[in-house]
């Protein structure tokens, strides 16, 4: 029989270091989900975990516990293999508008749960809210339909999926104990493994937009993520992909809409090459996972033909009006762009781009009214910005290395402040880093 | 001016082990007292202090935020030096009641606010509330009469002072973070700075019955408590004393008032001599630190010349009858001595005393009745034990090694299980541990 738990007991524990077993972290998660275990407690527990850390077996309880403690998501009954790809977010990071659409063109089942603009960085669900009458608050039911007549669905976090998450993040939020790699694994993996998935590719950010600007934090969170999702029986691997400038062209809401719009059409420029190749490289493990590829490689190569055939284009469109957005809009995605006023950033010298403050470009296109200062506020669909130079290449003093987008110009002013000392233009060229330093698998 | 703190930020900073300036600390104390910081917040930060520590300076801040985050005693305009005795808390420990009467003979002034029976160790309130109409619940107001009268007042902590410790403490007893030096510090410091003190010995115990067993933490906390007195402008010594048995004679609560009146009428018998010894050794700091000896030594002196002649007895007298305690009671309490059962632990072998289990020998007394399961339980006012043989000494298989105390035989049980294994008699003698180990003075 279990001796009954106390919440003390188990923080004392995992304050000194000793692992939790299974029922003790269930109790917890319980109690999170419940609410039966007060806020002070479960925040003690959380800097103990920030400060000591969980053992593998501990996370993936953690994990597990979470997983289970609302209602989860299962289409695998649909027949075919269920993947999805999760990004640890940056700035014009858009590939799920690419991946997903791709994994449903090539017969897979891409259940993907988004989220929305969080600090520096843009949200997937916002983006596509700019899409007139696209619904991204789908029930389970709805998602289930969108993905069988679609092949993919992007909708947002069901209150019911995951509530002990809801609980956890909203304190980790409070009590500075967000940075934990346990803890965002955590919060991650379990969302993830409600979806029910048999296979899964992790986009995690290295550089200097990413959350973890330290490539070893970034690795050590993906090989959690990596064991994690094996252990509770979900193929996972990890990228260690490149955030030290945006991804592609634009950062903002619709301009990210139509430059996959663009790039899904078929439109092709040096502005976009690294979100073409990002893209492919998911879409192509996303291929391997689902069993619908041979290995990774030709999965990339699969990936490109549908993207080149105009097939993973076909399925964007299906995803969007199934989801009830406005297609004619997407045909001409670049002219319905309607900012309010535009203000180009020029090179204050000539060289070649050597670096970007790219965190600091992420806040501008917040501030430019692309993300929001407060949980709810309305998010301009227009503002953000387009580069026009990638690093590495060559700038003369004075021509445009961004264009900023608002709906005033009294927008601009704290973006220009922002973005003053954020580009670093230097005689000598110094070779940008590689778009994906790292594939991160198991340990077997 | 003073941007407007987030009590996010300051969690933060503790958890990456920056120190918080004044201002920061200030802001959470006041937080705390106020309760308008959430306890979900408070508690990470104590986690955090937990793990990170905190530095000399904070741990000052600390102090005085928490001192002056309610109401405060002070007597200093009575004309006399102020002093106090602190312990960290024993078993058997009974100086208390012997230091404050020879201080107050001694013509200083002892305001001693006292606490309650708590886990394995005995708690001074209630051992005075054992004398019939002994009332230990006095208003500042009060307070300060007896103080006048006698020299000195024994009661128990009001609820408007320092009402920021009691916020924080009831949290740490809830997340496992009672433990931590720094907070320890804190809480003691911060109550004893309140009551306005010009000099404060501080007995720190180590042993198999102290709360800190191991030496090295109890040095570190006694050094952390001295720096923060002295920091306070309050002349801070600490002791470290021995508990690796029980002090004196007797544990539990009449037994002890009893044994320190024989103490003070002029008893003496080897069981006893510790405690006159380490009374005698607390006291004469007193007296030093409150201006009354040109140094320890012959305040010892001076503080053994109140005790033999009576003068500490008379004190001790008037505080009783200053605080509506029944004399009479005094003068026979052996005789008063009530339990309703006894007990006697025999010797299982013929050797040498050579370690007692003095924390099972605290829990024991706990469980015959003398202290509480429960906030708020009533304890029994006859039942405690008597030691029969002190570390070191001989004893023969089969003779008393102590006698337990309890309202009825049922009540034997399970302090009889706690006490197997608890004494150790060994063939070779081993020298019983110094009865002060060290003396810890400020760093110069």
């Amino acid at each position: 029989m279990q001796p009954s738990l106390h919440a003390v007991d188990l923080i004392r524990k995992t304050r000194d270091g000793e692992p939790l077993d299974a029922a003790e972290i269930h109790f917890l998660v319980a109690g999170a989900a419940a609410e039966s275990i007060p806020e002070a407690q479960l925040a003690a527990w959380l800097m103990a975990v920030f400060h000591k850390g969980l053992t593998l077996a501990e996370l993936g309880e953690l994990c597990e516990a979470m997983r289970w403690s609302g209602e989860t998501f299962d289409a695998r009954d649909l027949g075919r293999a269920v993947v999805d790809k999760h990004s640890t977010g940056g700035v014009g990071d858009k590939t799920s508008l690419i991946v997903a659409p791709i994994a449903a063109a090539a017969g897979l089942l891409d259940p993907m749960i988004s989220g929305r603009a969080l600090g520096h960085t843009g949200g997937t669900l916002d983006k596509l809210e700019t899409i007139p009458g696209f619904r991204t608050s789908l029930s389970l039911a709805e998602m289930r339909t969108v993905l069988a007549a679609t092949g993919a669905c992007m909708a947002g976090q069901s209150a019911r999926l995951v509530p002990a998450d809801r609980t956890l993040y909203s304190l980790r939020d409070r009590t500075a104990t967000v940075e934990s790699p346990y803890l965002i694994c955590a919060s991650i993996m379990s969302k993830k493994l409600a979806a029910g998935l048999d296979g899964l590719i992790l986009d995690v950010k290295t550089g200097s937009g990413a959350f973890l600007r330290d490539p070893e934090a970034a690795r050590f969170l993906a090989r959690l993520m990596v064991e994690t999702g094996e252990r509770a029986g979900t193929k996972t691997v990890a990228v260690l992909s490149d955030m030290s400038q945006p991804l592609g062209e634009s950062a903002g809401n619709w301009i990210e809409v139509a430059e996959c719009c663009a790039l899904l059409q078929g439109e092709r420029s040096p502005m976009t090459q690294d979100l073409r190749n990002l893209s492919l490289v998911l879409a192509g493990w996303m291929l391997f996972l689902g069993g619908g590829a041979p290995d990774a490689e030709q999965g990339y190569r699969q990936a490109e033909r549908l993207l080149e055939s105009g097939a993973a284009w076909q399925s964007f469109r299906a995803i969007v009006s199934a989801q009830g957005g406005d297609l004619s809009v997407l045909d001409a995605a670049a002219s319905y762009h309607a900012p309010g006023a535009r203000l180009v950033i020029a090179a204050k010298e000539t060289g070649f781009l050597n670096g970007l403050d790219t965190t600091a470009f992420g806040w501008a296109v917040q501030r430019l009214g692309a993300g929001r200062v407060e949980v709810g506020d309305a998010v301009d669909a227009h503002a953000g910005l387009t580069m026009h130079v990638k690093l590495g290449q060559r700038v003369e003093q004075g021509k445009p290395v961004c264009t900023l987008f608002a709906a005033e110009e009294r927008l601009f002013a704290e973006p220009t402040r922002l973005l003053e000392g954020a580009v670093t233009i230097e005689a000598e060229r110094r070779e940008p880093p590689p778009l994906i330093a790292e594939v991160i698998t198991a340990l077997r």
